[in-house]
């Protein structure tokens, strides 16, 4: 068993899970005057299929930890290619001190199920998510929350009802450095599927 | 504001982030007499950066929830394309059933800090992770837990000492299927890097 051993490197203790999200977090908290703003968040996942939930960190210095900590509600807003450079500024730049919507050109529009968190309107799908309970872990906060509703934009609907998830242009996050998603390489259960389930899934 | 509202469509509350991970977990518990055994993760994120910290979500009635409750600590092992039918696999059938590294070929190799989680020698790199906290959710419950090392396989590794993590052909869970991860898009932080950091980073 040794042999494969000494072939990989330590390389420490890291972050290194891969692929993982690189999405938009949308909040705002009107009432107390705080306007709509936006966040990168890597740090996410899902975390239950029943109920629907996922998870997102964040370290409680940012402008968007105080805002969802009180408010209890945001949107995860995907990101293609599009919204590339826009996501890679909101991880950069604090609400604080600008106005993330108005310097990108991007559109604040009401998110199902939601009062105040606003989603992206030029974002392929966003969903909508309350915040159902919050744990320290260290240098991140975690958020656990009920995923309440996805929104998908009408253009990557396909004639059969489909959602032509390829044509969003994906972005992934791989060890500091933002990969394009691109094609199919097989479904879930694909390896164990019968002929007849695999020629009616590629006849797709 | 509700002109853009009208241009989605909603799906309904579901587990729709994408793109996220699809990995696969290792475990044994040897003291008991389990074998090593594989289960493919895609519930899977990072929480924290210090300490680093990922969670996975598992079934109770996996074979695998057993286990790492049991042993508190597992392997997650990335995947390539090379892998992606293996995962796939290990994702439909389980390990009460089958021997998964035998079924497929794979070779369990011991992981740093641990003592008993196998990682799966033909795999990119894996990270090896020890349980801190379960958190029961409802479908799934939620293990929280430290990243103790990375491994990345020796041939990803240039001249220079970075990683090629193109080279590794990742996959991703989009929504039921499988995508190719493949060129990079930009770097964090490249939106508001000088001339002379972009032109460096694009040098390498």
């Amino acid at each position: 068993m040794e042999q494969f051993s000494n072939n990989f490197r330590e390389i420490g203790a890291t972050t290194y899970l891969s692929p993982i999200p690189t999405v938009m977090l949308g909040c705002a908290d009107p009432q107390n005057d705080i306007k709509p703003n936006l966040i990168t968040i890597a740090w996410a996942g899902i975390v239950c299929s029943k109920p629907p939930m996922l998870s997102v960190s964040i370290q409680k210095s940012r402008h968007s930890h105080g805002i969802i900590s009180s408010t209890g509600e945001f949107t995860l807003n995907l990101v293609g290619q599009e919204l590339g450079k826009a996501m890679d500024f909101c991880g950069v730049r604090s609400g604080r001190d600008v106005d993330k919507f108005e310097a990108l050109g991007l559109t604040a529009i009401p998110a199902p199920k939601l009062s105040a968190a606003p989603a992206v309107a030029q974002a392929p799908a966003f969903l909508s998510c309350r915040v159902k309970q919050i744990i320290e872990l260290g240098s991140h906060d975690l958020f656990l929350a009920d995923i309440l509703q996805v929104s998908v934009a009408d253009r990557y609907f396909q004639e059969n009802g489909s959602i032509d998830e390829e044509a969003m242009n994906l972005l992934s996050f791989v060890h500091g450095k933002y990969r394009k998603v691109g094609s199919e390489f097989g479904f879930f259960g694909y390896s164990v599927a019968s002929p007849e389930a695999l020629a009616r899934r590629q006849g797709k």
